[in-house]
């Protein structure tokens, strides 16, 4: 637990994690500490401050019951908005982190063959990431043959890649601290028409999305865009999804990319551009990229 | 999110989870929902609900904030509580889940040699697991060597392995959703005299841990004996976190086992034994097993 000031910052922990931190984070006052939010509350009183608040986004509901009986305000975005933009040394080690995942897919593509199963690949991607010096993936990996591709939320199983059929990879690593996300899909074998046409469709959306993402654009724009390039070709029910999302030391942070999002887009910001078409039962396409915002449109940092 | 009655259960989630959650949960009235927090009031409305309640440890602020102004009350363990005695098949899943893990240290001990990283022990660990068919590991695996086994929540790095020093793991894995938990620690090469003494004290606690266990015991009392018996040889400041916890579907669920539980064992709990002692610097040494409390006793799980 953390109580931050203008000037000083103060850690509080169980014993068990206290030489650990210290090892680690020496600009802080680092504490052991029984109760951790009366600790909070006790050096509240012993500095005087006067404005004391939490981001009630981040909070469980204990301790914000807590908080706000202890006479903290409620700031939305307080320590979101401290995350979303990248800044310096931030911006290259995600770049790495980006890096170290699209390079891992040119090496996987040529190995994934009918008979792998969906989870052999996962780890597969995981040992290579690994080894160009990711700590490991940034979430459960997912990694979807045939019908699986079609779920979004797909949990890689023992299942075997056939001849023709889809092959869907939503993967990415976390290189010292930050995190990296990509999907690709494409056809094992000759694909057919509808996955040709399935295929273009995301691909093309997805490319205007991208092309969409630049400082002083709401997120609902580059959502937009996206969403109504598939509608208009009659498959707006199929994309069950937003477009996008922030991407750092979490895998899914602030700004979201829906149709709802309210933000506006500042240089700095690492998002994911992700459509996709779903034809549950038969296969899903999705394409996705994460993107470094700038003022004069975007990076593609999963190239 | 799930509102549940005494005759039926109601699910609502976006439109992406439909399909995927229909096709594993066929038991539940699934549907889509925008916002899901209005969807349980309305059909709390809708069916006339004169008592509603959530669970307040398991919310976050701005849910349980929306519960409380909906006039749902709070019920402490309402959920962890259900979950808490495992009954029928649950029982031999959390068996094999266990059995599974111990059985891969058994195969991993002999390829652990110097030179070898603690990540590339904890990967083989996990191949070891998946190919006796656990889904993945129940947590990041701990693999620490020398001074790295004296941080209880140590990451495992790519530091390699020397002659004559202290292993640690503490690992387990997911086998259809029960999590496993076990530590094992020894030394590589011939153990000094401080390694064998701190080592026996462990053993020897955690052995009159597990001998305590059994319903009708207090969980703080199987803390204490493990506790007393490691500060009556002098290293009790070393003894850095509590004896157990409750494991399941998650790595960590109810009950708890430290110095302030108050909760009863019951027959049907599964809960880690887990006593250590910790020389900053130095080594540590954790012993681990996962327990099923029975009527006269408990069920060593991780055997």
């Amino acid at each position: 637990m953390m109580l931050v000031s203008r000037n000083e910052a103060w850690a509080f922990m169980s014993k068990m994690l206290l030489d650990h931190f210290r090892s680690k984070v020496d600009f802080v006052n680092a504490s052991v500490s029984e109760n951790l939010l009366e600790s909070v509350t006790a050096k509240v009183k012993e500095n005087r401050f006067r404005k004391t608040a939490f981001e009630p986004a981040a909070e469980t509901y204990l301790r914000g019951r807590f908080w706000k009986k202890s006479g903290f305000s409620e700031i939305t975005g307080l320590t979101a908005g401290l995350r979303a933009v990248k800044q310096g040394e931030e911006v290259s080690i995600l770049r790495r982190s980006c890096n170290i995942a699209a390079h891992a897919f040119r090496i996987i593509k040529p190995r994934i063959k009918p008979g792998r199963t969906e989870l052999s690949v996962a780890r597969e991607l995981e040992d290579v990431m690994q080894s160009m010096g990711a700590k490991g993936p940034s979430f459960n990996l997912i990694v979807g043959f045939g019908p699986d591709s079609a779920l979004p939320h797909h949990e890689s199983s023992q299942r075997p890649l056939k001849k023709n059929e889809t092959v869907l990879l939503d993967f990415g690593c976390v290189y010292n601290g930050y995190c990296s996300d990509l999907t690709r899909t494409y056809f094992m074998g000759k694909p057919d028409e509808e996955f040709k046409k399935i295929y273009s469709l995301v691909e093309a959306a997805q490319e205007a999305g991208v092309k969409k993402v630049r400082a002083g654009v709401c997120a609902r724009e580059v959502d937009k865009i996206c969403r109504d390039h598939i509608a208009q070709a009659g498959y707006g029910q199929y994309f069950i999804h937003g477009t996008g999302h922030g991407v750092g030391l979490e895998i899914h942070e602030a700004p979201t990319l829906n149709t709802k999002s309210v933000e506006v887009l500042k240089a700095g910001m690492a998002v994911t551009v992700e459509p996709g078409i779903y034809l549950y039962g038969k296969f899903g396409v999705r394409i996705e990229d994460s993107v470094l915002v700038k003022n004069n449109g975007c990076e593609i940092l999963t190239k």
